[in-house]
């Protein structure tokens, strides 16, 4: 076993402070990344503070994960030490089923191995980025472009991925019509993403607040959401609407803006069902969506594309001591637009 | 004008009644049919009891019309004299719009002209099918081939239609598995047409009263949804669940029985929304998804699809004066599968 420097939390109330944490010895599969930078996802505060179900404490978390090969062991053919790397929200996956055949590991009918607070198959529960290092087996690391600085290549892991996914499925491109809904950490990827693949791209956020800012990404048009005028507007207008926004929203509202075969996919994760409104999905034949993260393969190619495009997330570095008031900006929506811990800062 | 006798309700609650009605005289794109059969849709019900909000009484319903054309107008060059035709759900739409003009005048961006309970172009109300004689435009008016009776033909023009759009366009083909919930009036259609088109075909009913039907329909499974060992069983199974139930569902169920970008689409009409897990699509990528009848050349190709496939509905004959109860059967699901009114009663 590795002991390691990390940042957990003791319980669902606590403070994120400095610990140590096991990492497996580094096995014939596996890789040893010294981690340089970690995003902070809101999915970490959920999980942490038991949103989404009980957890076992202390708890580290952290699912976007960027920095360099320091060991490989001795199956490895993928990585070298030295390699610029990143690893996103699953860290494994049964390899089996036939959503792991078609590369799309985060659909794994088995379940996939999520980066934290998953029991894997040595029975430990896994341990996130905030932390100095991380074994993980090499089909589950990424390579990052030379192009992408390691500081903010670690929101592309989680964030990047999981606006691009949709995007790709549900065919943003030119001649399409994407709306963004939300300007946080994933919305202000989606809309950088969804003009980088030729969409015309719009936001809806609560308010113009962000507008210069969403202009600035590429967005072709801005609405608030918090003017009723917006909704009669736009209707019929959208191919797809990208939902980033986990509290509730007027689903029948959004859903009228789709036009012939619409789609309405939600990344964002309300814990509550969302009511949806029938009579809304007939019209238009529009349909409600889901999707989570991406496949490793797919994610690659986000990485790559990422580079090729000039694509990266704004993001704000913070040493490890802040995450804590880190993660109540998150909550009070107060980050343009995503905090990246600088995993040097826990020297 | 012209008079003609329909049976029609004086109010929300009132009895279906013999009376008279006024039909626009023959226009030059005007035919006008000598109803043989209508068929009774649980729509019919919804709308005279006001579910759907209110109406204008007295109102003739009926969208499922087969009978013969007895008079066209100067401009008509489709139709002639002594064609077995059709009507379904719609009488007019804008004709261009995008989705006009894609043939699918189903969701017209103005609003299609319903057969019954919208205000025509002229300011009058439109009425329906439980009356001998129907004016309409040549171009909503659907041929019925020789193969199928006339009277077995009425209720394709609403169910068959409702559940054959649904079932191409998300591809119910050999190789892939539908399941059909619910076996009434829509569902036992949905059965027959899934199988035409060649998908391995599961009934998921509230119990197996109806499991012989539903193998003599050509299903190759049959579950009770009443068994929470169904769920179970069925995880991640479905390409496609067509859902001809208007109650009340429970979706987070039903939805995790599809498999990779699964698609669960709804032809039934809750009046109330229905509450939508999020996490539960984000598994598979899976959609929840509603469609709204059919155009009219996919009708006419679903007519032609039904002759050369020997697909028809079940139905039960009833004289005018039955329908009154007959709707209470509706009500109390105690049809096999489905009414058709006998126009020839109401001489």
């Amino acid at each position: 076993m590795l002991t390691v420097t990390a940042y957990a939390a003791a319980s669902p109330t606590a403070d994120i402070l400095r610990t140590t944490i096991e990492r497996r010895d580094v096995g014939p599969a596996d890789v040893l990344i010294e981690i340089a930078y970690a995003g902070i996802c809101h999915s970490d505060i959920h999980t942490v503070r038991g949103d989404w179900g009980a957890q076992t404490y202390p708890l580290t978390v952290g699912h976007e994960i960027a920095g360099v090969v320091s060991a490989v062991g001795s199956d490895v053919t993928k990585w070298a030490v030295g390699d610029r790397v990143g690893v996103g929200c699953m860290v494994n996956s049964c390899r089996d089923c036939v959503n792991c055949r078609a590369g799309l590991e985060q659909y794994c009918e088995n379940g996939n191995v999520g980066t934290y607070a998953i029991v894997d198959r040595d029975g430990t529960v896994t341990q996130g980025g905030y932390s100095t290092h991380i074994v993980v087996d090499q089909d589950f690391v990424l390579r990052i472009p030379d192009a992408i600085d390691l500081a903010v290549a670690a929101p592309l892991l989680c964030a990047g991925i999981t606006t691009y996914s949709p995007l790709k499925h549900w065919n943003a491109s030119p001649g399409r019509k994407v709306a963004v809904v939300g300007m946080g950490g994933l919305g202000h990827l989606g809309v950088k993403l969804a003009v980088a693949l030729g969409a015309e791209v719009t936001v809806l956020s609560q308010s113009l607040a962000k507008e210069a800012d969403g202009r600035a990404f590429g967005a072709a048009h801005y609405y608030a959401t918090s003017d009723a005028a917006t909704f009669e507007k736009l209707k019929n207008e959208f191919d797809l609407i990208l939902n980033t926004v986990s509290a509730e929203i007027d689903l029948a509202a959004y859903l009228k803006l789709l036009r012939l075969d619409g789609v309405l996919v939600n990344v964002g994760a309300p814990p509550e069902p969302l009511p949806v409104p029938v009579f809304a999905l007939f019209g238009n034949r529009r349909s409600f969506a889901g999707s989570s993260i991406g496949g490793i393969r797919e994610t690659q190619e986000m990485l790559d594309f990422c580079a090729e495009h000039g694509v990266v997330p704004e993001t704000e570095l913070i040493a490890a001591d802040e995450i804590t008031a880190a993660w109540q900006r998150v909550l009070n929506s107060d980050v343009r637009y995503r905090f990246v811990i600088d995993i040097a800062t826990m020297a």
